[in-house]
């Protein structure tokens, strides 16, 4: 009935993971770990009884195994999302799913070819309770079609190690992947520009950066991303369509009158802002799994289509602001598309 | 054209009343003045070009003023006004309409017996923008009948001259009089309830006072009393009815993040809270009397209703917390009731 | 290392936190169930490979159970909860804990002679967030000792069953846990005032109810409690101190403006309200037993105030709004008190 | 002491500034109207008691008149306003100032060649508390330089001959005025991107628009002009800083809850929206001509710069989007220059 649950990579990321599966989603339980600091695998490993493997391709052909969780180095993603493809495993591969387009491709390709979703990339926002809302709001249609959507995604800070192209492929990546959830619509252009750079970062990072995106349907995506805004971590969104529009609330937080104020705390980062969502992406994982059905969360499809997205908001960045175009092969039936 | 003021007491509240029916309300000058202190009846004056008078009945009396304005000491208030009625000339009487029961009776009867409405008395809470969405609310009826008000009065902190007695006198008043415009509804009994008092405060001072109020049609008013209250200037009111519920806003004001918060400012005096509402008063009250309109502010019953009903909880206050019926007298038609 | 749970009650209440602990939190599981319908009991233990077992007392003496949870029909609580009290197990009991006095003091005086905790009665609210952080605000001091709650409780509507005391032993019971409990508090008077009734409930109820607690340390508490409000279910917390309030926050949810107005959804029952805190309830209170600790929620001695306070608010209400006294016995020491 | 006023033209918006400083303004009085319409000027002049004069240049040059409000069609604005002020007469012109920049430097070069300020233009945002509020807290400096403008100004609907460059030209000019104030900051470039259009709207009309500026500090505004939106006149604007962001509040508004919402009106239109701000400018114009001084408000410069920056947009908008370079010759000293 347990859902038997392998990570492939102990750090930071897979220690949480690790944690969730075992204190909060109930059937599932971590039974192998393995890491590249073979040390660390051990060490973690033990926390939770489980064993300790030498590589990614044993943990995934072990039999105690029910199913793969990939939290390595990015650049490893492909290579163990392929491995238990070919090994008939559910995998929850956490972003990038891989850090090229081609091997995101190669891992389309190996799905199809098998006929059956296994893939789920983690993009955490498709199961947060605001974004749900508002695509409720949006589907129920009594806002007309959408038109504009605004974003911000603020972060107090981040460490010197954190590149311009990061602002996409790090940051901005959780908004295309949750907008066009969210639209059910695809983004077809990319565009960045680089305003007066704050003075409290790195020399070497533009930031903020304002990110811009055109849908299929004609939709604007207008995208803040400033990780050095001192004061919070801040996410806002908002869909305007002909009739209306629907904001994502601000977490709910006590007032506090005093001093000749009314104020509320401003969360200080993802984890706990994102707390309950990561929660559901598990449990709905798990619960999946359990009940032998394919995921519903965020695709192989998804994964390749956000690599090939934040690769043209690069683009961009990198030419000058150019709008450049996304280049997206057709999206197969497979995928609910038409190719 | 110009309506012709005559100001009675050119104390603070005075002077300020001078200077909105001079650079604020149109249509409005101040023609005389007088004052207890003759030289600063003379001084005050002078800023505005009008004439010092060495008495009340003299600037009653005088041909120069059309209407009167009494913002003196309130045991001098019942004179004046009873003068200006006898004059046959408007007069707007800063609160309390007069210090006892039986002084604002002889006004009501003055007036009465004139058969034409003079006198306005100054609760300036019926010409606040939100009160007045708050009445439309009300009256349009989809919250049904209301049953329960809840309120708050808070000021950052009081002098030392400010006594227990004047949490209703000075301070409830003002809730007193726009509830029962609000609702359309008489108060019939008072209670008046200490808890806990701040250590903030002087120490003769009972400080916050819980206030509950009755009303004919059997509504239940609470209202806090916190005049020590550090953080600002506070007024809340919520009406609550069979369908719903209606809040008054707080003042719009900009928010701010930064440092971890969000915050919006309080306002710090009744001044700025209620300068809209002061404006709109005298502009009413000039306007109608320009109109030769009998005033709609609050009526000189209105005035003689809030000092019984304040009377009551005084001596609610004073008896260990007893519930005390009001001792009103029945509202003649005159003034809107049956009697 | 599963905490095996048998729970007694298989009714609607029982059977949601039979589906917490199996399908929410981790390490539990629900072992045995038993129900006064034995037809019931056996369809529902069946859906979780639980054992139907003919009565409490088996249930609570079964190898296979290592704790007790009562969710059976009030007048049966002490019966069980005692029983699990002699079998040394630890034992969650639905509120009430009992539904006299006597009976709390019974389960007070049992737990005192075995010199263990071992009962948590189900108040959810001290799990809520919102209360958490409230609680923490106060604690940390920058508002002052506080001096006055204002609260509210509302409910869309309630079954032609509920009673005018059931406003207090029903509904009002949450706010007096959560409140005593915030506070760090005793409740040592109740009052009920009746004001206007809503003539959008049936004829035998009193609603709204106004209630209000005093303090040991003389802070004032005033709770409306509605269950006909038809709007919504609408918990409000407002706690004013000497420098400063804190106030709960409405549940976060989407904004829409649309058709002239700005609009947020107010939940429409308790379950979706508070349903993290049921979560967080459960997922503390397996987690103590996992660790072999007392439990820290609330204490069987908090059953027993919760008790005799609401018995002092029913007897106001039954005596035309007289202040009753509430008739509690010293705090013992065991339970953090000096008796 | 009374500043009289003639006003040219008589229409709608004429008609309400006419009201505006015969019944909210003191200290003015609208002594002269005339109008392209002579019997309209007749009737509206007779309305206040003034006098209607057959054109422009004869109620400039009468006596009669101290100071010249121009509120005709916008091409006569810059002969009107060159008349003003070449009979030394201070002029408030609506906006546009002109209707071509090379208008607008005629009317600069004439100013500066008298070398004293005569002209206000009507962009009445500057007088609105909320941008003050705003403005303040930019210019104390807590948060830092400010980076990014979020705004958006949208309107229910829009009549017929609404063109696509009237977005620009009529409706992102009160933003372009403000927001060079607020920021203290020039506007370099202008770019405007027409999304999905709204199918609740004309053929002819590409409604929404989004509109990019850049300032010479490198600040980015984004200004989202929805002119269709349908649920209302909603004005938002936020800047965003290094150390945090400040945000325009919504008009404050009764919160009412009922039918399982929680609900604020939205304003229907700029004449609620602005009713202060629009109070305040005239006010403040009033008594700077009553005091001898030169206008505070918008000046001719402010004028000729709002023309040839919404000229820049509207170039964007006719050449496929492309960033235009605003076409602004240096600001000379006179104006607070350095050319």
């Amino acid at each position: 009935m347990t859902v038997r649950v392998g990570v492939i990579g102990a750090g930071m990321i897979g220690q949480d993971h690790i944690r969730r599966l075992t204190d909060v989603v109930t059937g599932a339980a971590v039974t192998a770990v393995t890491d590249i600091d073979q040390a660390r695998a051990a060490e973690v490993a033990a926390t939770v009884g489980a064993v300790a493997l030498p590589s990614g391709a044993e943990l995934i052909a072990s039999p105690e195994v029910d199913a793969v969780l990939v939290t390595s180095w990015g650049p490893t993603h492909a290579e163990h999302v392929l491995s238990a493809i070919a090994a008939g495993k559910p995998v929850f591969c956490e972003k990038p799913l891989a850090t090229t387009a081609e091997d995101c491709l190669r891992i389309v390709d190996a799905e199809r070819a098998l006929g059956r979703r296994l893939v789920q990339v983690g993009f955490m926002r498709r199961f947060d309770a605001g974004y749900r809302q508002m695509k409720e709001v949006i589907a129920a249609g009594s806002l007309g079609t959408p038109l504009i959507v605004h974003c911000a995604h603020r972060n107090p800070t981040v460490p010197d190690s954190y590149t311009s192209a990061m602002a996409a492929q790090d940051t901005a990546v959780h908004e295309i992947d949750v907008l066009r959830w969210l639209l059910d619509d695809e983004i077809v252009s990319a565009q960045v520009i680089t305003p007066r750079a704050t003075g409290m970062r790195f020399e070497h990072l533009k930031d903020p950066q304002l990110m811009y995106f055109e849908t299929a349907n004609g939709v604007r995506i207008e995208l803040e991303v400033f990780v050095n805004c001192q004061y919070g971590y801040d996410i806002q969104c908002e869909t305007v369509g002909e009739k209306g529009l629907v904001r994502l609330p601000d977490p709910a937080a006590v007032g506090v009158r005093t001093a000749g104020a009314h104020g509320t705390a401003v969360p200080q980062d993802w984890k706990g802002r994102f707390a309950d969502a990561f929660d559901t992406e598990f449990r709905e994982w798990i619960n999946g799994i359990a009940a032998g059905a394919e995921p519903t969360g965020p695709s192989a499809w998804d994964g390749y289509a956000a690599t090939v997205i934040t690769d043209a908001a690069v683009r961009s960045l990198e030419s000058d602001s150019q709008v450049v175009t996304v280049d997206m092969k057709p999206r197969p039936a497979f995928y609910g598309g038409t190719a």
